[in-house]
């Protein structure tokens, strides 16, 4: 078994993710590397960490260019995706690392995103009950949010056994690449080292459909609606996510022992999520360029909340890690292969 | 009109900032400057960036060496204010940056502290409603935490207004100043750049019932008791709090404009509160070093809950300039003589 | 004594830096605040920090807007001070904090910038002999590039007491404000938190013929040219500079106590420069927002050269507040007036 | 061909380093894990990054402890690891990632370390002519010092081919991790983020004498004895050098593209060394967690010198990475085996 892989969107954060992941996956070939503007520039010019793939030069991101591989990653902005996608063979396994096929209802895409609705393709969150089934041999692979991956593992174990009121709010600090390699002002360094300020406050983050999607998916709370807040803040570090997840206890008496069964219960047998030792507490650093989680659960007793902490990398667990993950159950492989869990630490 | 003053705990970094302001500060003169291990030693040594002091040698931290001065300042760990408080004249301003005067219940200074209570004073928070006359006049003043600072600013307006229900969430992002200078592992610069990791999470943080206190005291629901579940997080970044505060809405039908309306009733007169212009957000970088604090409110009407955000410098309107804000106050200056509004930017 | 500004370019990281310190200088009044793309928005929009300004609205900037000040300071990219200052009054104070009258030599001009020489003005970097009498009473003032100001002050002692031979190697980690507000890709939060790299490597950096002709005009061996190697090093932090100059050593025989003596003749009677006491080392973080400059001196009897660090912040010290420093002499101020010294810190 | 081996001193950061290199070599097996103080804890407290290996308990390192193994790995402070080594088997591969064996001279030993010099072993730089002879088949390593390593691969082609003057200057830029985890105060997040310093200036810095020792044997100019400046600066970043080191040209008439062919011919062969095209310049993020070196030459002709830049990660191939492929040399495995090229990036 051996895949050959194109990537649209190689000079991006998102395609230099699946192109470092690639190299170090044993089952991979690295095949065409496609581009927008860079197309026609020497990959290295754009991804100077890949020395192995540096004098390789990017082709114009265009169905022929991506036709005969097996595996297709999109790193698009979302729209693009979907237009694309449509005139891919069948028999590939397109994968969208954008938004374009994540939300099932067509009503919440047109209210988030407009445009039409180019439908949904199995969500690539293994670790979502359901999800492993609707993934193997699957040819096409939604990959979830970074945000959402990380505020679904953080939560969803919870909502799905009832140990919560189906009202989560969910702060999540991200590092900067997730907002992509677009110059912005407000992204500079200058502007964001040393400064931390949120975003899409008040529901305003089209991450939001996603994550509610994936609680009332689990929710043991069939008749009440699965209501989520989530802020979103900037954080000065390049990689990271570190979500808190928070919601009131359904019962007063829930203790943090019981909530710790609950989501050992839940992960103990996965193989990229950790839950941490009691008293230590997820890091961000500790999960860069891992496809892993790092999770802790708190009861709060005095407020009467459950508080949940998952750190993941956003390019790693978060985007490119995650979808080769579900790239390896869509294909038959052993669903760990190739992905390291070992993060960058210092 | 002219303070002097002295300063316990100045080779720390609350100190260092203490300080800092009063080297800008037309009505203050700097008097003794003492701390413990420290003393013998050039404050150049401690605080290179204050060249005007660099010469001044650092005197034991003794009731004598406090003797003799208008105000002084006590930037000491929890426990040894009290008891240092104890020794110094009733007639001198005493202002103690720590946490040994902060609670007004001693159950819960048992609880969270141990060891007997020292007893409440007036608290140095000078936009909570009654603060101000409570402070005027004073000879002893309780600086608030830094969370609490935000927290609170965050909060109250709201759960004073009866605009939520007093069920409050409060997720806070640190800079690593906020945890002083003493040298520990986790603290290394290796270590926190480019991650960001919770602590105290599920209701440890001893600034809680600090939180708790001040928006029970102000609290619309007299008859419901308030609960706070607070989170703090370590961010990558020296200096700066951003809280993000949100609360279930009291009413479906409140809106934004509504929520602003509560907001910029309480902050509009207030000289050191800024509620941005719509569609703005606070940045920490924006108030480094400023007495300032950034807000901003936004509701959620999908998720049905209140979500605010609030920017401060820890170590300028989270310490030493609030406490300055309140040292003025009681003096009978001008609340705003010698305090910077204006921030660190880029 | 009172005089009234305008600011040209008051939307980028210079124009902020001018208006943040001139609302703590006691003589500035703040006229006209006006920038190209900017005009028509809010100050606050792009100058976050800035809340006393945050309602001034940003006009175009004309000769006619910058008519009537007594001092017009322009932050605009080279090229464009010299057009402007052309049509400004030659009763005006002109600052122009951009390159384009900072060289005398229009072949120089020529070389590193092209175009026509638009003549140089009296360099506003008082520490260096001579400039201030060029400064007094002066109503037309170059302000030094950043690095340059480093380099020279790190530097011209030595050249100027002969204590080395004039090959002067420079190398200087600069913060990303230096790099202005426009976004591009290598500058983003993401590229540089984290790395470090060098850029216009072998004498491409324009700020080379700058330093060159600094020393040169000081230097004590004056039959042998001056020669500077100058390697620019993009490090990550928003600001400042820390410049590590390094030259042979004139004579074997010279001590570590000459050169500091060297230095301390030069710099004893600077209000703004600190030579710090043996022992201790020049730190960006001490002097950020200020108006100072900390120097090191140090002899390597082994390799045979004198090492000289010295730190500043490349928008105070580096631009706008020695802008201000050299406006104070131009003025018949006392040259200290409304500068801070004190930096920020942690 | 399978390894098994130990790590002394795996709490720290080399030692951690050591073990996620290891957990990414298909040919080791890693047996005992030990340290001083840690002894007893799991592995998971320090090394929160390495989840595979969270459960081992730390054994104390004792020569009992590290015996039975095919490779030891000493990552311990300088002077115990010549101590511990004279206990372990002769037939064992003992790798020193301290200072202890690297220098060949007893005298510079005394000056520079002081007490009784324990000899030197291979020196594990196998890019410096005739190293790797040295090294296979050895059973005793010498790694370099992480300055070292950066400085001698920028410099040392110029030397040995004569296109410089024996007369260095190094300036490096190095991430935090390089001082090692214990927590002393000038190390803390809050003092490092947003600054630099340099530190051991004046030839002060104990990989001084390496840096002379490595250059002295490959230079061209023999009569004439290698000087070398160097100057390290403590960098705002948690990993990696950026090294720029240069020298006066041997002859005026040298150009870049003949200082490149030098470099070309010196690099073009080896596995982890990049000579990048003109026009572009080393980052540290790009070889971040990578056995790279990013290397580019410049020749300044205005100011007759050289100069070279050069990346690395001060703990992959400034330490570990080193490391292993020195121990690939040694067993006779392929050099490459099981050492990542591929950066983290952003």
């Amino acid at each position: 078994m051996r895949m050959r892989i194109a990537v649209a969107g190689a000079s991006g954060y998102v395609g230099g993710e699946v192109l470092r992941l690639a190299l170090g996956h044993p089952e991979v070939e690295i095949g065409a590397v496609t581009a927008g503007e860079s197309a026609g520039s020497p990959l290295g010019a754009h991804q100077p960490h890949l020395p192995a793939l540096a004098d390789r030069t990017i082709a114009e991101t265009t169905p022929e260019q991506l036709a005969g591989h097996d595996v297709v990653f999109l790193a698009l902005p979302h729209g693009r995706s979907a237009e694309l996608a449509a005139q891919l063979s069948e028999d590939a396994l397109v994968v969208d690392c954008g938004a374009d096929h994540r939300l099932t209802d067509p009503a919440a895409w047109q209210r988030w995103y407009g445009g039409e609705h180019a439908g949904a393709w199995p969500y690539g969150l293994p670790e979502l009950p359901g999800a492993r089934d609707a993934l193997r041999g699957s040819r096409r692979i939604a990959v979830p949010g970074c945000y959402p991956t990380a505020g679904t593992l953080a939560a969803f174990p919870a909502v799905a056994a009832g140990l919560v009121e189906p009202e989560i709010s969910i702060v999540a600090f991200s590092g900067t690449s997730g907002a992509g390699k677009a110059a912005k002002p407000h992204l500079l360094g200058a502007e964001v080292m040393g400064s931390a300020g949120a975003y899409g406050v008040g529901g305003g983050h089209r991450h939001t459909p996603e994550i509610v999607q994936n609680l009332a998916a689990v929710s043991a709370a069939s008749t009440v609606p699965v209501r989520v807040s989530f802020t979103p803040v900037l954080a000065p570090m390049p990689r990271g996510i570190l979500a808190v997840a928070s919601a009131p206890l359904a019962a007063h008496a829930v203790t943090e022992e019981q909530a710790r069964e609950v989501y050992a219960k839940a992960y103990d047998a996965e193989p990229f999520v950790h839950l941490l030792p009691a008293g230590t507490q997820p890091q961000t650093k500790s999960v860069v360029g891992a496809n892993a989680v790092q999770v802790q659960v708190a009861v709060d007793a005095d407020a009467g909340r459950l508080v949940v902490t998952a750190a993941i990398d956003n390019l790693t667990k978060g985007t490119a890690g995650g979808a080769f993950q579900s790239v390896n159950l869509a294909l038959g492989l052993d669903e760990t292969v190739g992905l390291p869990t070992t993060g960058m630490h210092p």
